[in-house]
């Protein structure tokens, strides 16, 4: 089994150390033969290992090492004077180590703008990638879609939805084990003649790739899982994304209303308590641990700002997953 | 009260004549001095007409007229094609009575393309106006956000953005009666240099527009009824309404999947069954009976393919609304 290297942004989530290094502890203990990196404040991780070593022993401690960094990037900084003035903060020391080879991956609950604007400053694309892109794996009806690009580029080229297309499905393939991946192309109607210039170049690009192209996809299908991976510029695929925390949150809350608003209906959810927990594990982002920004030589996920030792514990799972082909 | 004309296209739907015939006849009895124009097969209609008047009288039933059409468009006809051709065919006389002055609005649930082409070819657009748009009345947690544009125009000028807003505007204070409609450019992000150039622009029109604008809104703000009106091209609104509809239905099949998987939860389900249909209404299309096009010298109602009579009445209530600046 490969050794990998993952290094880990202690700080910069909203949930500061404990979570990040708890994280990173549990996935010393899951994961074999990974070493990680744990870049922050010397003090503040001796800490926090000290009190989980205290709470339960982990035979795979001897895998994490700390890298000091003694400044933080926080998400009211403007990403791009936060990057070039604070060079010792975890965020910046942390993309060093992937930058110097010393990693093999990074997880970062940071800032999105300052994760993008370290990208762009310390990491290298893959040979021949124009441009990164921001990815989420949305929930669908069986499994997971992968949408990109979701904010890195406002703006494409129909060469770029490409190899968006070409990125999303080797992800797809490593961290998810889906030997041909469908990609789709998001668009407003199923004719290859739809949609704006852009995308209909795109569509002849993607037909001629050897990818298992399906064809132009709408918005239903998305949730519908269609696809393993859905195309799309960074501006569609941002109001794509939001639009599904936002949806899936309002209508949760709304049939919390309608359930509460009778005694009968009330008694009736408290006995279908452990269904919906079992829905929101369903859609619980924790479950996948952040989104990862592809076309680059190390793959980089960006974990929720408000992500617990869960989350950050799966977001390192994608790094070694993509690191190993699967595991 | 003001006299108006509708005209209803009888054909088109997937349930065909019965149930919009059958919507008109329920239209002409809940709102008052409204005359209906049947546009279809004379025949048909007047026998639909003779099987609700026998099921239950209607004293307004001598609002409701015929205009014989011999022909119907299809949703598997090409457009142009068939609007071209089909010169009696009930969508295109329902068209020409509008353009004639004849009727004050319009009601169809036939082939979206061919109801565009017929707009583009019968319909003058208000004074000023560039281009029509298809809006879609989209639930959120409070009431509904009217999205436009949701296809009419896959790309924009940034004037037409604002136009959009304009129009928005104008028919949530004539339709829904809100005084000051709230007005957001669906957007990446708050600060107005975010987005393409024509976003950007068009964030710069619409703030000085004097209409009631709020600034960029992200996805998620759509369902959270941030707004009244959401503004963005015509690319990314189909995606947007489509998405609506896909990951309403996805999650909700999920909801049901997972409260029939355990016994209680059945019981649960059960139970709170009457809350769920509440739900149900409240996320129902008909309630609002289609989705209007603005920016025309008379307002066209595009009726759901697979609308039934309820459906069908709210779209020609909506029609008469718009006409009479709310009843």
């Amino acid at each position: 089994m490969k050794e990998i290297t993952i290094a880990v942004d202690v700080m910069g989530g909203d949930l500061g150390a404990a979570a990040t290094v708890e994280g990173a502890w549990d996935a010393a203990r899951e994961y074999q033969g990974v070493k990680l990196l744990l870049v922050g404040p010397q003090e503040t991780i001796q800490a926090e290992l000290a009190r989980l070593k205290a709470a339960s022993p982990n035979k795979n401690a001897h895998m994490l090492e700390i890298l000091h960094a003694s400044e933080v990037i926080t998400t009211n900084e403007t990403p791009t004077v936060a990057v070039k003035a604070k060079k010792d903060s975890s965020m910046v020391r942390a993309f060093h180590t992937v930058k110097e080879g010393r990693a093999n991956g990074l997880v970062t609950a940071g800032s999105t703008g300052a994760v993008l604007v370290s990208i762009f400053t310390f990491i290298k694309r893959k040979p021949g990638i124009k441009r990164p892109a921001l990815c989420a794996l949305l929930p669908n009806k069986t499994g997971h879609t992968l949408l990109l690009d979701c904010g890195a580029n406002a703006e494409v080229k129909p060469e770029y939805l490409l190899q968006f297309g070409q990125l999303g499905s080797e992800y797809m393939q490593r961290c998810m084990g889906i030997k041909s991946p469908k990609v789709g192309l998001i668009n407003i109607g199923a004719e290859e003649e739809k949609g704006t210039p852009i995308y209909q170049e795109a569509h002849q690009l993607l037909k001629q790739s050897g990818l298992n192209f399906v064809g132009n996809i709408e918005g239903r299908e998305i949730p519908a899982g269609t696809v393993d991976v859905a195309i799309c510029d960074g501006f569609v695929g941002n109001i794509i994304l939001k639009h599904t925390e936002g949806l899936s949150k309002t209508l949760m809350a709304i049939i919390k209303e309608e359930l509460m608003a009778k005694t009968l209906s009330k008694i009736g959810a408290l006995l279908a308590k452990p269904s919906f927990a079992n829905l929101k594990k369903r859609f619980d982002y924790r479950e996948i641990g952040g989104a990862p920004f592809l076309g680059l030589t190390s793959l980089v996920v960006k974990a929720h700002g408000s992500s617990d030792a869960y989350a950050i514990k799966n977001a390192i799972g994608q790094c070694v997953k993509f690191e190993r082909d699967g595991y």
